[in-house]
């Protein structure tokens, strides 16, 4: 089973205080560009796989999705994601996306929000999302940049100048990486791009678009801090089709 | 045009006494994974686009390739490369990849070395490798990783420990990147990963295989000194499909 981090209750604590935990789909920077590789939402069946507290369920479900299903491990996540959810077409289940079990075909968009750097077995979840999808119908994520999960000790260097750079060594030594984010001992799992990608391919789903996000000039101007990102890539945004 | 550094006389010397210059495809540690990539070759019609001495050209030729078409920017290469070949199947031709002029759907196989960073029309290059290959041929290519080419001063950073890692910077500013590699002011292109995947999803070939090249085990205790490649990704190896 994956490690429950978001049951634990010091780092459910301070998650709920992250700005796009409070403020939703809009204060995650990313959003733009996720939502970019999105189909038109009307009439889909969606799945949201690590739902967390129901943000895009609540939104594709405002944008007509026939039916929204909203996965996560965490029963206090999804606590919350029903006191605060009101549409009738948007359901909630306590799943381990470690094995998931969706039926066949029975899902028009597959999405996930930085919840799949958690997953050991990625190949078996591939295999079931793919086999859950409708033939042509996409699994659109969002997960931690390898360049970012990679070091072992992450963090900026800064120079004498204040020029930022961001260390990368074990790159190729795929495997458990172990952070204090938020709370002591998070387990994520480091793969390269191209251990995704091919994983991908190799369960049957054909690569649409893939993009390294980095703030526009605009959400610099916006929000000055995010400007380290225009440095490394933080997060990786793909779409996928069967 | 193409900057055609190689008939620059300095680094026309120092290239021509890289290992790989010396001793061909297998002294380049990424040529067995390259190698994966391809199709048997028997029978097929390849184009080698910045093929240098002419190494894979006559490797193509002795795997049983019908015809091995090499081209390349540089004359002194290419001058090497014909007085080091006796195939009767392999012609060189001097061309300039910015404004590639080949025969419709021709090859079965396109094949690239290390020559894709120094292109600036890449969205032009793919296009016209698309449509000079026959329907189901494939596009193999290694191209320096983003990585490894975005920093404005790329250098390893050595700890107290001896312990490696390589800072990257300006990973989202694309464009030129100049460096001192065996010659003053080669000039490069830097994309990310995600702008390269996507002109060749735009130009309308499918990704079969994505590898970030890193040495083996073996590798690694046949040649002590790759042991820094186990850092950080420093060459792309990819595989598309028309």
């Amino acid at each position: 089973m994956t490690q429950n981090i978001y049951d634990d209750p010091g780092f459910f604590r301070a998650y709920s205080q992250l700005p796009r935990s409070v403020g939703g789909l809009e204060s995650a920077p990313e959003w733009p560009a996720l939502r970019a590789l999105l189909p038109t939402l009307q009439n889909l069946r969606v799945v949201d796989l690590g739902c967390g507290y129901g943000w895009f369920c609540r939104w594709a479900s405002e944008q007509g999705a026939q039916s929204v299903l909203g996965l996560d491990v965490s029963q206090k996540m999804l606590e919350k994601a029903e006191a605060t959810t009101q549409a009738g077409n948007i359901s909630y289940r306590q799943a381990d996306l470690e094995c998931l079990d969706l039926p066949t075909q029975s899902f028009d968009l597959a999405y996930s929000s930085l919840a799949l750097h958690y997953i050991k077995d990625l190949p078996g979840l591939f295999t079931r999302v793919h086999d859950a999808l409708a033939p042509g119908a996409r699994l659109v994520f969002s997960i931690e940049h390898p360049i970012f999960m990679a070091p072992r000790n992450p963090g900026w260097i800064v120079d004498a100048q204040g020029q930022r750079s961001w260390p990368v060594d074990s790159y190729q030594m795929e495997g458990e990486r172990i952070t204090n984010w938020l709370a002591e001992g998070v387990i994520k799992q480091h793969r390269t791009i191209g251990t995704l990608l091919n994983l991908l391919i190799a369960a049957g789903l054909r690569i649409v678009h893939v993009n390294e996000w980095g703030p526009t000039a605009q959400q610099v101007a916006e929000l000055p801090a995010l400007v380290e990102e225009r440095e490394r890539p933080m997060m990786l945004l793909v779409a996928v089709e069967r």
